[in-house]
């Protein structure tokens, strides 16, 4: 029996006593004995790849911070690099593959890869975390979502203007889908496992859909999402596993986001969640949305935008405290502490 | 008497026979004779300091393409250069300021340039531009908003995360707020130069509005491109001068741009167009927004979107013909053809 469950009754819509909170990224580089440990275990890859520390770093906020949710400490491109397109990360510039995906030939060499082989050391990591957090607080498992890792996989790496990639989805849709398709299919068999191995809720990254129009995130980024929540497991040992399904720059498509079936919509800070809940706060959870550059003022200033966020939310359960995005890697720590504080603090009120 | 004023009327929402079409950085890269005058001139500030040289570039895909305005070719960030932050280019990383600002004590240093002294390259390519086009169509002028030039001014060049502005922003609102006022009340000279130079219609280039939520929008974007609105030379000679104003990812505060008084919104491809004409379309014309990835795929795909977009405006006037955003360098010139001739072609029934 979990200690801490608030994050996964409020992601289920479930009375709580408090809103819950946790911050993407929270697991990463504005900690101190992050960078230590990184700069030991040689670089990023080499922390994602041993289950011992992946869970330390998984597990290090936990210890400063009264956080409701762990998260596995992974990266997005771990399914691509499992499919042999050879991840590595250029200093400075993020993640770029040494094989990318050129054409319909590229694509017809990919298949599904073995999740139990190619990405145990996933598994592994997230069972080991599984085991450390003895109950205390519940973790989420993540994938990015196939639009988002075909963006990496076509482009090479990081990309300011998706002419690549956009390219093809224009230019050749079938090849496009094709891709799409195996990735759909990856990703559920990889959150699947994850769910297997001891994560007691999953989360999307659709990092890149806000870079489509309507009709093209439908057809290439929510489809094949929908795809992944039909497949994926829902329950497990009498206790239902949350799904969260998170389109940056989604606000315009909030009501198809939240008819995927999925238990909670992730925003990021460019829309009022007082608007969104409105939108669809009766039929999902929503989670966010606090601009992750606010941590760059004063303890003051971060209570003061938790506050208000909260009030806009308003009366009963279904909101999870996040930032819009993922933390930066230069905001002091001791600003943290006063943004997970406040949640609780000034949450109280809106769950009696 | 200009020859074709069909921009002018469709961005005063005023009847036309053709829904006029232009494109964001028409001229540029993606023309081989583009290429080759750079090559030649050195660089791409030797292009735009040289108002023949600038006349050239603007001129050229008017050559190629029945395009119903010409827009002057230039920086964004000629203001701060103005200012005397040293702007030059990294090749492959973008532009960059030797002497970005860091804090108060920089932004005290700054002052509205002269106009007329520091930016007359600018002004005198208006001029040349203007006699060389004969009046046989409009000349647009254009302008970075404040916010957006203090993203580069601040960060020193292009960013990801917009952490250093965002960071000012939240953590010194009234420093951030005197940059924008400088930059705003700069801004307003500098169109206003370009107008009394012969720019037929003006345009505000808000590209990083949308990395903010909607308080933040409203407050340090908003606010000061509705102070230069206020500001502007709105009718020359008895012929009004439209105003477009651009907000990329902008789609959720489109009425509250209606407000501002310009003549015309500028849409990326991330909303509907017919969404954003039941929104605000009897208030203000709209410019849009097809996605410049379409432009990737082959003649017959982009003539079949350009009817689409046609189609979702529907009827009447008020439709400025654009894509959502820039064209990309290695766009192919004659998919640009079939682009701006499908627009005349499939508009004609629209406006009967």
């Amino acid at each position: 029996m979990l200690k801490n469950d608030r994050y996964i009754k409020a992601a289920l819509s479930q009375p709580v006593d408090k809103t819950p909170v946790w911050m993407m990224r929270q697991a990463g580089r504005y900690l101190p004995e992050y960078r230590e440990l990184r700069a030991k275990a040689g670089d990023f890859m080499a922390l994602c790849t041993n289950p011992e520390l992946a869970c330390e770093v998984t597990l290090q906020p936990l210890r400063r911070y009264e956080l409701d949710a762990a998260i596995l400490f992974s990266d997005i491109l771990t399914i691509p690099d499992a499919m042999g397109l050879g991840l590595y990360f250029k200093t400075g510039e993020g993640p770029a593959f040494k094989k990318p995906i050129n054409d319909i030939n590229d694509i017809n060499q990919l298949f599904v890869p073995d999740v139990f082989d190619k990405l145990k050391y996933v598994t592994d990591a997230v069972s080991t975390i599984r085991k450390n957090l003895n109950n205390e607080t519940p973790l989420i498992g993540f994938s990015g979502s196939p639009w988002t890792l075909a963006t990496y996989m076509v482009e090479g790496g990081t990309t300011k203007n998706f002419g690549k990639v956009k390219g093809m989805m224009f230019s050749e849709p079938a090849a496009m889908h094709q891709l799409l398709d195996v990735l759909a299919k990856s990703v559920t068999a990889y959150l699947n496992a994850q769910i297997e191995a001891g994560a007691q809720a999953v989360m999307l990254f659709d990092t890149w859909g806000g870079v489509l129009s309507t009709r093209d995130y439908q057809a290439f980024s929510l489809q094949y999402m929908q795809q992944i929540i039909n497949g994926l497991i829902r329950e497990k040992d009498g206790n239902k596993i949350p799904v969260t399904l998170y389109s940056k720059g989604g606000a315009g498509w909030l009501e198809k986001m939240a008819e995927t079936g999925a238990d909670c919509i992730g925003l990021d800070w460019t829309i009022d969640i007082d608007l969104a809940r409105a939108r669809i706060g009766d039929k999902v959870a929503l989670q966010g949305n606090m601009d992750p550059c606010i941590l760059y003022s004063t303890p003051e200033l971060i209570e003061q935008e938790v506050a208000d966020i909260l009030a806009k939310y308003g009366n009963g359960s279904g909101h999870v405290f996040n930032l819009g995005h993922g933390i930066h890697p230069t905001i002091a720590p001791e600003n943290v502490k006063a943004y997970v504080d406040a949640v609780h603090q000034y949450s109280k009120q809106y769950h009696r």
